[in-house]
């Protein structure tokens, strides 16, 4: 469980970035989603934010706003949501040091429901699943997750699925983590794949 | 500083609501809204929820799970999120017991920043006031917002600028503050208000 990212440490992330280019890679996909997201922000391309974990309060200290015992508690939804030229974009985004595949266990069943959910609604929804050993990041639909879980016996989604039905997300100095150049290529018919285009 | 609203809670307080009918309407704008959103969400008619309250950890006993000592932050966005009938929806919810304006102190800088950032990327975002003591409730829309904060120079918004340019939100049975309905009347036509269309 990691510390809520917080605006005031943006700057000094970013600035460490730029002094020392991909030293930090090491520091998780949720760290290079955060920067990025940030990096979208500032440049008013989109506004998406990562949800708080929520917490269940057990005893709080009112008068002076200390919070003195507490549980995290399992998120209802998915990690991420936002708007991106116009659209509602719903993501969650897990690591996997697996090297074959991503097993499904890593996604509670009603994240997976809830990212079907916005999706009927008109949303982009989307996995974001990094392999932290191949260094490889890809953005699978929701589409295709549906479609892996309706036909696939096995609970776990090979390398080679999202090699064929994802979108890979590359690795850049800012954006960290280009996931919006991923939508593009995926929704709005990028120019590297405009035949994948689904919207 | 509420509780977060989890799951569980909810089919009791619903049934609550059955057997007392109005007798927690006391229990304040933020509950009515999550039942709602509640009641949107099991009936496929909209997803959106409220987003946890950040929370800075200062010391974890991660091995039991438990937040010995943590702080409640500022909110970086709004409250609440979600998709509606393929649209970004985003809002700020917030009580005043004056009768006769609504202080802009109540909402920080940046939340104003922000219902103006996704408004301006295509999201539909509004304010939600309630006049407690009136037991009034509006929906008063961004751009009337923004519109209000650049032309005049009070600090509070009067309410007969919520009668004149808000949409007024019934409390209901079931959802209790049918804030849908209006914004189907404020930005998709609604049959009683088709002049005041917005989408």
């Amino acid at each position: 469980m990691k510390l809520n990212y917080s605006y005031t440490g943006f700057n000094k992330i970013n600035s460490n970035n730029i002094k020392t280019g991909f030293a930090n890679r090491g520091m998780g996909l949720e760290n290079d989603i955060n920067i990025s997201c940030e990096y979208y922000k500032i440049n008013d391309i989109a506004y998406i934010y990562k949800k708080p974990t929520p917490i269940k309060l057990v005893d709080v200290d009112y008068k002076n706003g200390v919070i003195k015992k507490a549980y995290f508690m399992t998120p209802s939804t998915t990690d991420y949501n936002g708007i991106y030229k116009g659209k509602y974009i719903d993501f969650e985004a897990k690591e996997t040091t697996s090297k074959t595949s991503f097993s499904l266990s890593n996604i509670h069943e009603h994240q997976i429901k809830h990212l079907i959910d916005v999706k009927n609604k008109g949303a982009i929804s989307f996995l974001i699943v990094r392999f932290t050993v191949l260094d490889k990041t890809y953005l699978l639909d929701t589409n295709d997750l549906e479609y892996f879980i309706k036909n696939y016996e096995r609970k776990s989604i090979p390398l080679n699925f999202f090699e064929k039905y994802g979108t890979i997300i590359k690795i850049k100095y800012n954006p960290r983590i280009d996931y919006i150049e991923a939508i593009d290529k995926t929704y709005f018919g990028g120019i590297n794949n405009e035949e994948k285009t689904k919207c």
